[in-house]
Parts: C-alpha cells; sequence; structure tokens
C-alpha cells in the first residue's frame, strides 16, 4: 500500500452566517468572519489516494491524471467564486473549513479510478487547516 | 543604514472590475477575477522601514511597534473584509494588487515613528507578488 | 470524524543536560546541545483536534477558541522562556523535543471543550519534529 | 510512542521510461517524464521513526544518528545522481517517486537502532509527494 | 514604479563540466556536479517587471499575460529538460545557476510589452540562489 | 554583474537587556525579551555577494566556498550558542537581530576571495527580518 498526495491551491471567498440563528448570535459565534460582503483566503488542497503500485508504469495512478480530476471536479468549481453564492456542492451548507473539505471529498469519491481516496486536507490559512477521512 | 521588515498576514476579497468599461471589456481584462461576488486571498504583506540603530536600544524601531503601526493602519481596516466595499482607502480605486500595495503604503508613509517608510510588498498568492518603494 | 489543526509559533530556550550523568557523558550524548548557557529555537507548534461537526455552526470546535486553549495553557507558559528554568510543566524533565512534546500534551489533554485532542507535533528546526498521539 | 521525524534534501536526476513498451506507449504515459535526457528535482525526504523515549537520554534516538543513517544508506547513494543509471538499489526498477520511495524505504529498514522505522514520505515537487509505510 | 513579481517552477537536470578542462579540474570545480549523468533541481524562477500602472486596467501588465510570457519563452524550452543537451539558448554555455539565470533574462529581454524587465532570480535549492538585473 | 546567495540555518539564544539601563527601563523597552534566562531563535540567514561569472566556470563564486566562509566564520561561533556569554563578535553589543546582522557583515567583510560582499539579511522569526548592506 502506498499513498499519493496531490496539492493544489485555489482562491475563493466566503462569509460564516446561520440564517437560522439571530445577527446578535452569528456574531457571537463567527465574529469577524459574519462580516456582510465576506472575505477570501488562498486555500491550499492536499489529496490523498491510497492503493497499489501498477508494475508496468510504477504509478499507484499518474499525478498528472489525479490533477486533472481534482481539476474538474473541484477547482472549476471553487476557483475565483464565492462559496455562498456559486458553488453548487455547498448550496445551504454554513461554508466552514469543516464543511468545504467535507464537499470536496464528496465531489471526489468515486471518481478515482485506481486506488481509493484516503483523506482531503484544506488549509485555510497558514494556521489553521482541517482534515477528512470519509 | 539598516532595513527592517515586519511580515503581516490578512484574509480579504476583491473583485476585479472597472464600472467605467462595459460587461465585456471587464470580462476580457479580468476574466475569472471579474467574476460578480468576488474571491479572496490570504495576502501576505511585508513592510521595510530603512534607517539608524538607535545605540540605546540597539534597534533601529522595536518591531512590536512597527507590528502595531501595521495592525492599527492596514490590519484593522483590510482583514476579513472584502476591498470594494469595505475599505475606506480603496474607495473608487480598482483593487488590483498594484492599487493595493500603493494604497498601504500611502496609510503608513508619515506613520514611522523612527528611520523612514522604504518598501511595500504584497504577496496575492504564492505565485504573484508587487512591490512599491513611493 | 474530522480533524482540525492550529499552528502556533514560539521562541524558547534549552540546554540537555542529564545531571545524573558525568560531563563527559553528557558532551558524548548531547554534544553541542549540552553547551553551558544554551541555545534555543522557534518551535512550531501543531495541535490537532478530532471530533464530529456542530451543524448548528459548522465548526468542530471554533479555532479562535482552540487558539486561546494553546495560547493560555501552552504559549504564556514558554514563549521567551527558557525551558530548563522558567517552564512549571517541564521541572526536573530533560527538555528534549520528544519530552516537551509530550508535557504540551499534558498541558492540553482535559481541556478541549469539544472533540478530542488527537496529536501534538512540535517542530524544533525545520529538519527535525517529533508527534505525540497520547 | 512517540514519532520523531528527520528531513534531508537530495538533488538528482531520472527518466520514466519502461523498456518493456514502445516507444508511442511510453509517451503515451510519461509524457514529458520520458524525455530521454531525463530532468530532475530537489526531493525532499521525511523519514519517521515511532518508539520509547529512553529515560536516561530523553531522547526516543538522537535525531544527529537518524541523520547519519539517512545520510550513509539513502543520500550519499542518490544524491547528485541520476536514478536510471548511478543507484544500484533502484536497477532495473522505474524510477517513479512511488518506487523510489519503496526503494529508500528497503535501504533503512533493519537499520534503525531505536525504535522502529514508521514511514518514509518523498516529495518530488512542491505539488507532488507519495509516502510508504512498510 | 511599481514591481511585479511572478514565480514560476520548472524541473530539469544539468552536469557541471567545462570541456576545455581536464576530468581531474572539472572534478576539483565541480565535485559531485560533475557526475558524468547529471543530477537535477526543481529551479524555481522569479521574474520582475518594473513600470507604471495603467489606469484603466489597475495593472502595471496582467500577471496571467506574463505568465503567459514566461511558459513561452522559457519553461516551455526548459521543463523536463536536460540544459546539456535539450536547451537551444545554453548551447555552448556551462549550465551554472549563474549562466542559466542570465540565459533566462536573455530570453525574457525585448519580449515584455508593458514596463521594463528589472530582475530575474533563480532558486537552485533552498540554500542557493542567484539573482541577474542586466 | 549577477548576485548569488546562500542561505543558512543556525539555532542560537538571547537576552534584550542594556546594562546601562534601570531594570524597569529594560522591561519598558525590551518586555519579554528581557526575561533573565533568555530565549532563543532558528535564525536564517541570508548572505549575498555580487561580482562578475568567471568564465572558465562559470560560477562567480563556488555556492560551496562561500558556504564554507560562512560555516568558520560565522555558524562555527554562533550555532548552539548565547549572544550575550558565548560570541567573541558580540561583547558588550545588546544581540538584537539589527547588531548581530551588522555583527555577521563584520565577520565575513574581506573574507569573500570573489566579487563582493553585497548584503546580509537575517532572519529572527517568520515575521521579523533585517538587512544591512554595509
Amino acid at each position: 500500500m502506498i499513498y499519493i498526495t496531490r496539492r493544489e491551491v485555489f482562491a475563493a471567498s466566503h462569509r460564516l452566517y446561520n440564517p437560522d440563528l439571530s445577527e446578535e448570535e452569528n456574531e457571537l459565534i463567527y465574529d469577524k468572519c459574519a462580516n456582510p460582503y465576506g472575505h477570501g483566503h488562498n486555500y491550499i488542497l492536499e489529496v490523498v489516494v491510497a492503493g497499489e503500485i501498477d508494475p508496468r508504469t510504477g504509478y499507484l495512478l499518474d499525478l498528472k491524471e489525479l490533477k486533472k480530476i481534482i481539476k474538474e471536479n473541484v477547482i472549476a468549481k471553487v476557483d475565483h467564486r464565492h462559496f455562498n453564492f456559486d458553488v453548487d456542492f455547498m448550496k445551504g451548507i454554513i461554508p466552514t473549513a469543516e464543511n468545504i473539505c467535507i464537499g470536496i471529498w464528496n465531489q471526489l469519491a468515486g471518481k478515482i479510478p485506481a486506488g481509493k481516496l484516503h483523506s482531503v486536507k484544506l488549509y485555510e490559512t497558514e494556521n489553521n487547516y482541517v482534515e477528512y477521512k470519509g
């Protein structure tokens, strides 16, 4: 069993706000992350696939192919977008790093042609990141 | 003459759009940077001050003091904000990295208590940055 | 189950020296790390918490809260300090990266209000780091 | 149980090419990685050892010793070398990151004097890396 | 006057060897960099352009355009290539970082549509880099 | 004219304290940097040499030679040392980053065999650094 990782970067914005709560509760919970016009990040995404090496190629899965799968299923939908308005797979979901990470996992699960999706890690800032393993 | 640098990070969003141009021109010039809801970055800011060392302290300027000046004059106004709506010193200015960098220079010029503002560097992504020296 | 990580940095000094051993043995084991006046590092600390997402907030645990817990229980006690003299939770313990990492785990265990402390990673230099999972 | 990691860097070149396949198949699979004269990377290697702390030293294993083991068994054989021609432990093996990572694991397994080899991580670029845990 | 920088990465290999010198002299000067099959690096390239901001766009020069110019004139010629065999603009030149950096400058000079090429920086490893300003 | 840079890292400790001032003044100026037992950093040093390329070697100056000069004249004297007690060239000087940077410049000036010392940059933390150009 070997693990291969592809790292991608995208720029997006979001606002943390739960419409079921009052303005006061939102501000109490999310503080400046609830500012009405939103703010953004250079999100760093690391996708890990686990599996066996194909003896014919020496690859578990060509990282160029993994890159293409991530580009089509994730980056194309989130890069230079606003998570609260533009991203179909986040409709109705509060776009915390936790929820975005799971959303990205769901976009990728079932689309990896060799090996198995092992983890999705998402850095929101250089000090904060989340990881999901399904 | 010695140069001291303080690095700060802030998260903000922006949309590149010139209201004097047509939708087609904006899209041609700015491409996905003109998406209506905007997108964001973890901006990295480096402020350089040049001057002489004070023999009493061994400092050109206490970096904690420089940090405070940057926090009050820049970070407090831009962090978790949208450059097109929330930032007074960018009113009516297209928030490209170039223009934000000059805007930040103008916020800091005249507020450095020792030495002289030498340069402001602003990283928009890990691959793109701008620098202004007045 | 999701994993969230908060990264913090602190500057401290230490000396590696076992008082139960002779000078020669200390020098043999610790080499320049046993220099009498000590030396220091910019330690990088990564604290990982594992748990479920709260559907009301979209957070496992607000990273600002995790930051505050780390600041109060760890950073306030170690930043700009000497591990051999200033840090109560390292009294009588040789301050290797391994022992500091476990010391920090013990400071944090039981203080995480949601989820469960999963791991503590401590970088001593860009080439050396340790991790503890309880 | 504690985990300690040593990071080392080496510069090497390689060509991805399976001699059992046709030129067309090689180009289809490996694209520009099959260019005849090869290309290279600054590989970053992270070796993780797991074990118990020795109470006499406070170390699981002195990282200087781990560094020496990695230098002798890996770096001396691969640094400033071409994986297809110069590296004995890669003879007859397609030098993908996956296969190099396993090759390095095999060089180190059985040579760690305290604790147990836990994982070998190999970064080929800032966006691509692989990990092997035996 | 503002300075904008675009960073690009490429993987290449090279061998340091002066055919006008003896084997002994080459080994004395270049040591393991003269190994016959060559070795490689992930080169990091930073291209700086200086000029005035266009008030219509807020750009000195669209960084996407600068990226395209670098890709066509440099990256397409050097990425996944061997500097001693594959790169036309390095024919007959010893491919030290210094000479590659000047070679890249010459590829870009005269091709920047706005502003003026200010400097080319080339990182060969995380510890070694060179810069040329014409 | 070309510029070459060598980066080195060292771990040291220091205490900021001016013996000509009262305890109160020291605490006011240096805050936690004046803690009696000191604290430390992983200092990152970048030494830049400017000059012409030697056509015989393609080098301005072999970076291995520059590395050796830095090791002998700087690293050997400061690594795993306390600036207030162990470092001869800092005797009687308050070891701020500014003063250490100038001290290192003075250690290197006149010892560069080809080209000319151009600048010394010293990172004290990831957010604070100083530069001196003579």
